[in-house]
This record gives structure tokens, C-alpha cells and sequence, in this order.
């Protein structure tokens, strides 16, 4: 029998078995290994029979302890639509909208649920202070010189070990810092395209990404991603003799928060590679996870060096160190020259703070705490916004990162919206933010990664409360 | 009479009382005031008589002193040509051989006279080690949050007062921050052109400029440059409907040494603001200068916003700080989404270390003794190159910066010099590196920004005998 029909079929034992009550809201699912031994199939089949029932929201997985009966089943929430695929020209982005949201983003008094960083109570400053402390006495020259362009050795190491968390083999010889994520993707994106080129995207996409491939002279095709799995791999199949890049955030990606299945990730790696169209793989969220494992990147079955895999600390630790990567593959020597002739080399401070951090296991005690803050948080903001927010509001369910996207009625705009939640002091993304044609003018992005208490629940009533006003 | 005659004859009378020893070799001239009552003309006219004098290499300024009867004068050797206008098709850039030499240049056994840094003996490294010790103490967050996109407010207000030491009038306000002063030409080229665009450098001209505005998709003209007084405006007038924008490096530019005359300046600026042609201004090497005072930028002369001021202290302070910036003029906003789109923002950190140096007179202090010190180098290596290299060697007559540019027999190809010259432990960069033509294939450029020392003599005698060897 065929794998793919073996996982459904798995599935649809297990969603019966939720269907008629024999496996409760809430209760804990058997193990992987568990289900593995009983239907006699691999890891693989059960794992990816689970992402089935994730995406159905049938099931959701906790951290550190495994997979259980998802409350958001009963939810009167659904999850948001897929996009369609428009292939026509492309429209003006909202830039004065973005400009608008990111003026409003210094205002100390707002609820902030715009921003794209996790909130500072939940970062380890004195840790990082100390680790500045230490890395000052040692360094060569006190870092006033020139590094190599490629990057901080140390740095390059400790994300190589890192790599171990996903099944990666990275050297460090593989790895080029850059200043941030963002700059890993602009780096990959010069290295692998000419202006006129077209690359695709997920749909809705980080505004970052969307203006950043815009600013480059690229033209832009946005498929359809389900708020689960990611891109339609059919719909990419549609456009690959047009496209001459990928560009996803696979794991948690922003603001839809959906984690492609491994299988998918395989197939995609094994298309493109096929087709040599380069894929930039942007997994900046993938250490924050909610469920038992760190998700693979594609990067993980790429063979050929196709895959430009980059990440940061800059939504587990420190935004403003500015310290980002990217393993290029085969294009490596390319992206060194780019990041050569763009600023010469990095600061090593940084670098050699966040390699210290990760060498001595602070990074991973950090990222175990973290992880649970957001996923309770997730679990906070979803009860409210089931509580106070209208029952058509259609509602993602990320298993890891700290975006929620929601879609309300179709008669809310919610760039309108936005300028009346701003006069309560509440800040939002406004939908129309993630795309470059003129849709999700409904939808709106929400970060969980501030700390949860009564004035964030009663922001989140207020802006609830502002949505029914205005279908009124 | 019109000022241009009246300057020349001014010089003219200098140049006849050097010519018959009224005026003697070493001798110190009258001061600027002195002259300028004497003939009863204005300041700026005795300014550009001197300059004339300087061109001629008759006449040399010295740091806090004044200008004195040259002893190149009776030099052997001549200035380097002034090159010749190229509009063919560009060619391919020999970035073999700016990866050859990058790859020697963290041999530690080496004198290195390829690099274009300052030699770290000549940095205060422990001053500036106190300031990151004491700013990350009361940095908001430890510097782990994003700051604006623009860059520091400190930093900025710095910059901004430190505009003043060229009579500038920038605020806060006018200034983003970047990393490094070849990241802030970045932003600014991407701020007025597009791909496909042309834009007018010097030539020769430092191989990074070349390589980011090629990187860019844009093509290039390469203006004939006086090693004096640089870029040739008859020319660039000739080229202006061919181009989007400029890009100079007014003041002692990087390879040639040359600085644009006030009056040149002003011209360029006229000029190209009346053809809405935007100049990109680097002027890294600005405060590193000889004579007696700061040379202007074109920045002073911008009444319509039409220049990009492009600064760092990556050639005075830090280079491994990453620290630089650019005044965009009428391009501010653009340039600031530039920026957002690239990186976000840049860590706050060194940005403090560098504002509350210049802020507490550390940084004037500092450069007082640098410019000694790299006044003193220039005198040391100008000596040394006229003692053992060929009498026709050419030599540049910088007034500021680090750099000596040299034009050898036309018989030597210093890329093969390059190879041999490595197996003695000397570097150099050839000056096929700076242009995207087939030319200056008998030239080197040598920073004399390295310990004056022994080893450093006993460098420059083995280089002129490989040299002299070549000839034969």
C-alpha cells in the first residue's frame, strides 16, 4: 500500500476515535513510537498522519511532552482560507500603511500586538550582559579590526554544532554570519537573482520579505499556503517555467505561523533541485517550537546544495545584536563576495557573544523556557479571542513561533480598523501588509510574545469589541 | 579681472621665487592672511593658488603648521598620468585578483602594504574598550531591542556636531546611520539609481566602490582624475547625459591621494544639481588630513539636498566597528526604507562606543596624533621609494589619507610583481584592482599606515629590486 494512503488512513482512525468520544478533549494522545508498533509502519507514516490531524486542528502538540486532543476542536473558530493564486500584475504595496504601523511602534503606552520581536521581560539580558563582559577581555585587538567577510569563526562553529537539533551536518566552513535574518535573505536573494527575475513566495508573506524582493527589481509571485502546511505544492508545480527563486519561511512562518510537513519539504527540496531553481529557506522560528521536536528545515534534505538555509537569534534572543546566518550551499563563495562588497565584514562582539552562549548549553536552557512562555501564551490569546471576538472570526493555529493571523468578516477593513484601535492605544498588522495584491484587507496579524496580564486580555476585549462595532 | 586669472598669477609669483631660490626648499611660506593682504585678494584665492602650487608638488602643507617649499620639488620622481577618458564596453573586472590578494591579508608574517586599514598600534584600543564597558551600562535593554531604522539618536547628534569642523549644518535629524562607510554608499546608490543605470566614479578608484555599483547592475564611466585635484569637470561635463549619478571620494580619495579644490567642488555641486544628477559623497578620509585645516566636502556646497554625505570611522577609529553613515539630503526617507528593508536597524552599541567618544573631544584628540603620525609615514615611505625604487617611478602627493598610488615603468605588470613580491612576504595591491578597464597595469597602491620600522625600510628595498630586476 502506498505511504500516502497508509498516514490517511491512520489519520482517520484517529480522528473516529476522536469523532465518537473514545479519545477526550484534551487527553493525551499515545506516542508516535506507541501508534508506530501498533499499525506495524514508520516514524515517518505516524508523524506525518499527526500533521494531518494538526492541520485539521484535531490535535495539538505541548512542549516536552507530546501530542493530545485539541480543545481548539470544539473551538467555534475555523481556520483561515487559502489564498488563491493571481498571477496578474503586480499592484502597489501599502507602504504608507507600514510606515504608519511602524511609527506607532516607539509609543510605550500602547498594547503593542504589531511588533515582530519577542517581548524584553522574556529575553536573558543579565546572561547576554555578562557574556559581552567576558567576550571583551578575549577578544583579539578588542574587535577594532577586520574579521574574515565569511564571518566569526566561533560563531560559524556553535551554529554548525546547532545544526545537530535537526539532523543538519553544517561545518562551519559551510555558514556565513550576516546582520540578521532579514540581511541573510538579502544576501541569498542577490546571490541567486538579477533584476527582472521572479521569485516566489507564501501568501500572506512578512512584509520584510515582500519589500525587500520588491526593492531588488524582482517581480513577485505569491502562492497559496495553508495556514497549516505551507505552499501548495501544486500551485508551485503551476509556476516553476516562470519563477527563478523560492523564497519560504518554512517552519512557523510569519504571519501564518503553518510548519510544512516533512514530505512536503522532501518534495519541494527534490523539485527544485531538479529544476535548479535555488530555494531560500528563511527558518528564523524554528527553534520555537511548541510541539516534542525542532522541525527540519528543507535545508536538511537538500543533496545538492541548492537550499540557502538562513536563521538569527533575533526572535529568541536578542533583536538588536543584529546577528544572523545563512548556509549557502553551493552558492557560498557568491554570497561571501556580495557580503564583501556590501560592508565588508561583521562585528565580531556579537558574533562571539551568541557563540559563547550557544557552546556553554545557554541557548538551549534559554529557548526550553521560552518555548513554554509562548505556548501558553498561544493558549491565552486564542481563549480570548474565542471569548470576545465575533464567531465568524476565522483563527491560525501556529504550533511554534508567536504570530497568530486572523480573518474577520469580510465586511472589516482592518487598515480602517487599525486607525480606531490606535486612538484605545492597541497596535495590530493590518492584513493588507503581507501581500502585494489587494487582499486580506479583512485579516490581521497579532504577537503573543508579550506578556500575558489583564491589560493585555482587556486590549484584546476592547479590539473584539471594536470589530463587532464596526459590523454593526 | 576674473578670479581664475587672478589666482594663477598669484601662483605664478610663487612659483618664480621658488624657481629662483627667493623662496628656499623646506622653507615655510607666508601665511594664507599674509598673502591675502599682500596682494589684497580674498582668502579662497590664495587658497586655490596654493592648491595650484600643490598640484605642481612646489608646495606641501604640514599638520598645525602651514605650507612649506616642497622637498619633492626637487624629487626625481613625478607625479603619477591622469587617465584618459574610456567609454568602450565595460570590461571584466579582475576579481582573481582581488580574492589573491584578500587571501594574503591575514598573513600575520607579512608587511602588508595591501590593506586599507590603519594599523591597530595606531588605534586606542584601551580608551575605546573602557567606552563599550561603560555605555553597555546604561544602554536601554543592554542594546538587545531594535532601535529605529534611521540609526542612534547620540551617534547622530555627534555626526551632526561634527559637521560643524567643515562648516556644516546637519542636524540629528539629517543623518542615517549604516555599517560602515562602504554599506552607507550602498544605501545611497540604491536610494537614486536603478538597475541599468550609469553612474561616474574615478578613476583608478578603490575596487570595492567598483565591484558594489557593478554588483548593483549598473553600468559605469570612469572620469580621467588628476592626482591632485581629481575627477576632470571638463569631462565629467561631457559625460553628464550619459549618467544617473556620481559617486567621488572628494577628499584624499583612495588609491590616488587626490583632494577636489574648493572651487571644484562648488562647480561639481552647481552642476550636477542643475542636471538633477545626485552626487554620492564618500568622505572617510576627511579628517585625516595634512594640511591645516579639514577640507570641505560638497556637502558644504548643497543648497538642494542633491548630496549623499557618506562618512565612518572604519579609517580612523574602529574598522571592525562597523560604524558609518550617511546625510542623504533630499533622499532621507527613501534611504531610511532602504536600510528597514536590508537589516532592520543596526546594534546600538558601538554606535554609543563612537558618540560618547567624539562626544568627550577622545576623538579630536586621537586624530591630532594619527594625522602626525600618518604625515610623518608618508614622508618615511616617500623617502624610502625614491631611494630604491626606478628614477621613473611615479609617485602620488596625497595631503591626507593612507594611501600612495605609484605608476612604474610601463614595461612592469606589478600582477605578476604581485606573485613574486608574495614569496618576500610583501604584499601590495596591483593597480589592475582599480578599474573595470585593461589599464594602470604598472601601478601599485601602498598604505603607509603600517609601524615605520626596519622591517618596513628593508620591505620597500626588496620591492624596488624585484622591480628594478623585472626591468632588466
Amino acid at each position: 500500500m502506498p505511504r500516502e494512503i497508509l498516514y490517511l488512513k491512520i489519520a482517520r482512525i484517529i480522528e473516529d476515535q476522536i469523532s465518537s468520544g473514545t479519545l477526550k478533549t484534551g487527553e493525551k494522545l499515545p506516542s508516535i513510537r506507541t501508534i508506530q508498533k501498533i499499525y506495524n509502519v514508520s516514524i515517518n507514516t505516524v508523524k506525518q498522519a499527526f500533521l494531518e490531524l494538526e492541520s485539521k486542528s484535531l490535535i495539538e502538540s505541548k512542549p516536552k511532552s507530546g501530542f493530545y486532543v485539541s480543545h481548539s476542536f470544539h473551538s467555534k473558530l475555523e481556520l483561515p482560507s487559502v489564498s488563491q493564486l493571481q498571477l496578474s500584475q503586480q499592484e502597489k504595496t501599502p507602504e504608507d500603511l507600514i510606515s504608519k504601523v511602524f511609527n506607532t511602534l516607539t509609543h510605550k503606552d500602547f498594547t503593542q500586538f504589531a511588533l515582530g520581536v519577542v517581548d524584553k521581560s522574556m529575553l536573558p539580558i543579565a546572561k547576554l550582559n555578562k557574556g559581552v563582559v567576558k567576550v571583551l577581555r578575549n577578544l583579539e585587538d578588542s574587535g577594532t579590526g577586520y574579521e574574515p567577510a565569511q564571518g566569526n569563526i566561533n560563531l560559524r562553529r556553535n551554529i554548525a554544532k546547532w545544526s545537530f537539533t535537526w539532523d543538519g551536518h553544517l561545518t562551519e566552513d559551510d555558514i556565513v554570519t550576516t546582520s540578521g535574518a532579514l540581511n541573510a535573505l538579502f544576501y541569498a536573494l542577490i546571490t541567486v537573482t538579477e533584476p527582472g527575475d521572479t521569485v516566489a513566495i507564501e501568501s500572506p508573506v512578512y512584509f520584510g520579505i515582500l519589500q525587500m524582493i520588491k526593492s531588488l527589481g524582482l517581480h513577485i509571485i505569491e502562492l497559496p499556503t495553508h495556514p497549516v502546511t505551507g505552499i501548495s505544492i501544486e500551485d508551485l508545480k503551476k509556476v516553476l517555467p516562470k519563477i527563478n527563486a523560492c523564497c519560504f519561511v518554512t517552519n512557523f512562518n510569519n504571519p501564518l505561523g503553518s510548519c510544512m510537513p516533512e514530505e512536503n519539504k522532501k518534495e519541494v527540496v527534490h523539485l527544485l533541485s531538479k529544476h535548479n531553481i535555488p530555494l531560500i529557506e528563511d527558518d528564523l522560528y524554528g527553534d520555537i517550537f511548541f510541539g516534542v521536536s525542532r522541525p527540519k528545515p528543507c535545508k536538511a534534505f537538500d543533496e545538492t546544495g541548492n537550499v540557502l538555509w538562513c536563521g538569527s537569534v533575533s526572535k529568541t534572543l536578542a533583536p538588536g545584536y543584529r546577528v544572523g546566518w545563512v548556509a549557502p550551499g553551493k552558492f557560498k563563495e557568491k554570497t561571501i563576495r556580495k557580503k564583501l562588497l556590501n560592508t565588508m565584514s561583521s562585528p565580531p562582539l556579537y558574533q562571539e557573544v551568541i557563540a559563547d552562549f550557544m557552546e556553554h548549553g545557554r541557548y538551549e536552557h534559554h529557548l526550553r523556557t521560552l518555548r513554554n512562555t509562548l505556548y501558553n501564551n498561544c493558549l491565552h490569546f486564542k481563549k480570548a479571542i474565542e471569548k470576545y471576538f465575533p464567531e465568524n472570526t476565522k483563527i491560525s493555529n501556529p504550533q511554534g513561533g508567536f504570530v497568530l493571523w486572523l480573518e474577520l468578516d469580510p465586511k472589516i477593513d482592518t487598515a480602517i480598523l487599525y486607525d480606531i484601535a490606535v486612538q484605545y492605544k492597541i497596535g495590530f498588522a493590518p492584513g493588507r501588509m503581507f501581500t502585494q495584491h489587494n487582499r486580506y484587507n479583512n485579516c490581521m496579524r497579532l504577537n503573543f510574545a508579550i506578556k500575558w496580564d489583564e491589560k493585555v486580555e482587556e486590549s484584546l476585549k476592547t479590539l473584539g469589541l471594536l470589530i463587532k462595532q464596526q459590523l454593526q
